[in-house]
């Protein structure tokens, strides 16, 4: 019986950590801006991939189901509403077995655009939000900081303020 | 009437054309080593990704079903069997927009691993195959060219001879 409850106890507090490791892990607080992180982001399909020499760093952007429609018949210029990337962006890290291959270090952020071309008028129809490393933590200061992301893509605006151009395959 | 029938011709001919093109870019010729180009790759997840400087090459690298349980739990040394890569190559480009980042260019190949230990036993339990281009030509003179994966491939034999390290998310 003591060994049972004892059991029965560690499988409460092990379960207890289990919920509180997901809960931490999958929803962190909203961005500044009100926008909350797109739920299972890490299954979406590529769009494209990067790498920037002036940052060291090596990227993916994924796209939901409407993203990867719209990258697919070329519908990229306006993006339809409901499109939506994530950019995976980690820090330069030599191959341990191939001293010429770049591959993922760090992890830096996971950041997102959300086309409505409506609801995120303000920010050019997209709503931009990003979290910072394995914490999570969301950027920016307060609603403003989207004005950041609008600077940056503003040269791209005959883009629909999108810098990512979709791979081609056969 | 003429005209009609004139009309039907050109539908035929269209349509003889499109099932044409769609088999061709669908269904590739086997590898010689007899290996089928899996179906649906595109759609796969992300397993990683990668920078070549040796060859000037953008890489990403998806898995199936079996691969990205397996990358995620951690079960990847061995591999278990069922894993299938597919990597997507492709030429650098310096971006239109953004001179410091490197994407994708011309589309150089896909290459598949695929995880049989029984199956692949000759080659260290892998299935290899590579299509080149968009015209997707199978790559090799005759079912040996798989040796030549290998030699390259067994300075990572304690990984199970692969060179992918999973991403790691939050």
């Amino acid at each position: 019986m003591m060994r049972k409850a004892w059991a029965a106890g560690v499988a409460l507090v092990l379960g207890t950590v289990a919920v509180t490791a997901f809960a931490a892990s999958d929803a962190p607080p909203p961005a500044p801006n009100g926008i909350v992180m797109p739920e299972g982001y890490k299954d979406w399909r590529v769009i494209a991939l990067s790498h920037r020499t002036d940052n060291n760093t090596l990227r993916v952007i994924l796209g939901n189901d409407v993203a990867i429609a719209a990258a697919r018949e070329g519908r990229t210029n306006p993006w339809p509403d409901g499109t939506t990337f994530a950019k995976l962006v980690w820090k330069d890290r030599t191959d341990d077995n191939w001293e010429a291959a770049t591959v993922p270090g760090r992890f830096v952020h996971a950041e997102f655009m959300i086309k409505d071309a409506k609801k995120y008028a303000a920010t050019k129809g997209w709503g931009f939000a990003r979290w910072l490393g394995m914490a999570q933590k969301p950027y920016g200061e307060d609603a403003d900081f989207a004005q950041e992301c609008v600077a940056c893509h503003t040269p791209v605006a005959t883009r629909d303020y999108v810098f990512t151009t979709p791979i081609q395959l056969p």
